[in-house]
């Protein structure tokens, strides 16, 4: 059967079951419940899989919350930087936790929130974010409380807390010594409550990472507090799973080779344009060239690659690792076609599960 | 009537008509041609009053250009950085003039394209723009093509040439001057043609921006050429004529006072967060605060406004310039509810002409 028409993402179960292969090990070894952040990915075609090693689901907002519900299952745990008068009512009814982000918002919606687990967000103000963009620990951070007279005040209306403060860290090293902070500066008040969450940015399925010493420094962590231990792994449970499968249009040589490709970063991969970064491409071979996207802007570029022979129109680019808060963004900037939603079955046949078309384009206006 | 829920897109149709009065003035005096550029402003619950004072449109893809075709009608400028081979037969059904972007290209797809008028990219290797993201004359450009004799190769095959060099240009003596070089570069080749598109970028409909003194040059160049002049507005088209109209959701106050609002930038106004802007927001009054979005990007963050009174969780904050680049590429970043488009008629009466609910963001996945 041919390939479906590029542009397309593509998740490989059998690489997706790689990670959660890890996931089931820490999860075992430490007694860490794990969730999976919707932020970063939710493309539910998955989650039939993904459910089986994971406790649940976490979320950012009331949609996020309702596709963990109904899709996923397990654990629900809520949060939102905001929860709004009018979606507090549904949010705690598919939600089993429910973290506000500051003590205003428990003080409003405590008592509507009374049936189910209540937390709040504590922000350590230390991070591991390389980007001040996106480091939750950043000057005037809204990102939850860390005033521990206020974070008292809470004590008799919350069970547990969320601490967010990794990203893509790889170094269980630096983690190891930043939960000691955290045990440090904040365990009095954590020894107090029922669970802990301590988030996503953990890359604990990557390479070479001593997965097993993770373990044993959370069940440390969760013995010595005599707390639940949460985490709510986003890139590490797809790192490694998926690509955008795109085809050159067109090759251009304005003193540097460029191949133009069917997508677009703005569109399909957003956080390379955000975070000004290069894509994962071929790098083998004597050929370089420029791989640009097809939209309006001039600065619409995947990155640099290198091919074993001249690229030529028609020709197939695989970008590795555009699982992660690529779908959950994409857009329809230029009305660039849709990249289709594959999956590649672990005996090898690709089944799409979602395509798009014009009218979707049409209907994502009015 | 009660306003509706927000966060919601509100288009006013009487600041859109003082747009469009300066358009009609300018293509009177001027001769040339206004085509909307989708690209920016694609919302067509406002295009049968956009199109009686505009020729048509231009596009970036064959999405755009199939929406210009079926909403706006006119005349139907069709462009791509690069169309595919599964595309053409339909973009050429859909176009009036075909403009390609390369030489390759037009090699590529002159044949399949002769039923209608053809044209290339001209790159002039300068521009107004202020961001070298956004430079369509960066170096290496991908964005047309600037080599005379590659230019010349083509002129059996082509009736004319785009050329995108501005990018909110409010300076006239500016565009003036820039004119004249593209004059007195590229005259020879322009005079053997019959139209020459100027693009976009020319912030024509500015408060006081000389009109009348665009429009004279315009007619000069026409003359002096002899070539069918087309702009192709974006921005400048609906400049001023929406807001995004949002909610307080929460007041912090860890060092600085800082309101959460019921939006993100990510999500709703994406260029703010791709070009480090800031949003334009009230700015009277003694009580400053930094509106912030409710996504977990930490620098989600609107900018400073400044209030008569201390805000309150419930409040409305209008966010003024929101109509061009912002619905066209709106996106499920955090699954943050996606604000409806709605339109303020002449009457006052407000009208949602789209409303985006769970479905929506569920089917946006798989």
């Amino acid at each position: 059967m041919a390939d479906p028409q590029t542009p397309f993402y593509l998740i490989d179960r059998s690489r997706l079951q790689a990670n959660l292969d890890k996931m089931a090990r820490l999860r075992e070894r430490s007694g860490a419940k794990t969730l999976l952040a919707l932020k970063c990915f939710a493309t539910w075609g998955v989650f039939d899989q993904m459910s089986r090693f994971m406790d649940g689901t976490t979320s950012s907002s009331l949609n996020e919350l309702r596709l963990g519900r109904e899709k996923f299952g397990g654990e629900t745990h809520a949060y939102s930087v905001a929860w709004a008068d009018h979606e507090i009512d549904q949010a705690v009814g598919y939600a089993d936790k429910i973290i506000f982000n500051s003590l205003g918002q428990l003080d409003r919606f405590a008592d509507r929130a009374q049936g189910i687990a209540r937390g709040l967000r504590l922000n350590p103000r230390f991070s591991t974010s390389g980007f001040d963009l996106a480091d939750p620990a950043r000057k005037f951070s809204r990102l939850g409380e860390w005033d521990m007279a206020r974070l008292d005040a809470a004590l008799d209306r919350i069970s547990g807390v969320m601490i967010h403060y990794n990203c893509e860290n790889a170094d269980f090293a630096l983690f190891s010594t930043q939960l000691d902070r955290i045990e440090s500066e904040f365990g009095d008040f954590l020894g107090q409550l029922d669970w802990v969450s301590l988030g996503g940015g953990i890359h604990f399925t990557g390479e070479g990472y001593p997965l097993d010493a993770l373990a044993d420094r959370l069940r440390a962590f969760a013995d010595r507090l005599g707390v639940q231990v949460y985490l709510e792994p986003g890139e590490a449970a797809i790192t490694g799973t998926t690509t955008l499968e795109l085809t050159v249009l067109d090759l251009l040589d304005n003193g540097k080779r460029i191949a133009v490709v069917d997508s677009s970063i703005e569109a399909h991969m957003l956080d390379l344009l955000i975070y000004r970064e290069n894509a994962t491409l071929p790098q083998d071979g004597a050929h370089d060239y420029q791989i640009a996207g097809k939209s309006c802007l001039a600065g619409d570029i995947f990155g640099d690659a290198r091919f074993p022979a001249p690229l030529q129109v028609g020709d197939r680019i695989s970008v590795q690792d555009a699982g992660g808060y690529t779908m959950v963004k994409k857009n329809w900037f230029n009305g660039v076609a849709m990249p289709a939603i594959c999956i590649r079955e672990t005996d090898g046949t690709i089944t799409t599960v979602r395509s798009f078309s014009y009218d979707d384009y049409r209907d994502s206006l009015s």
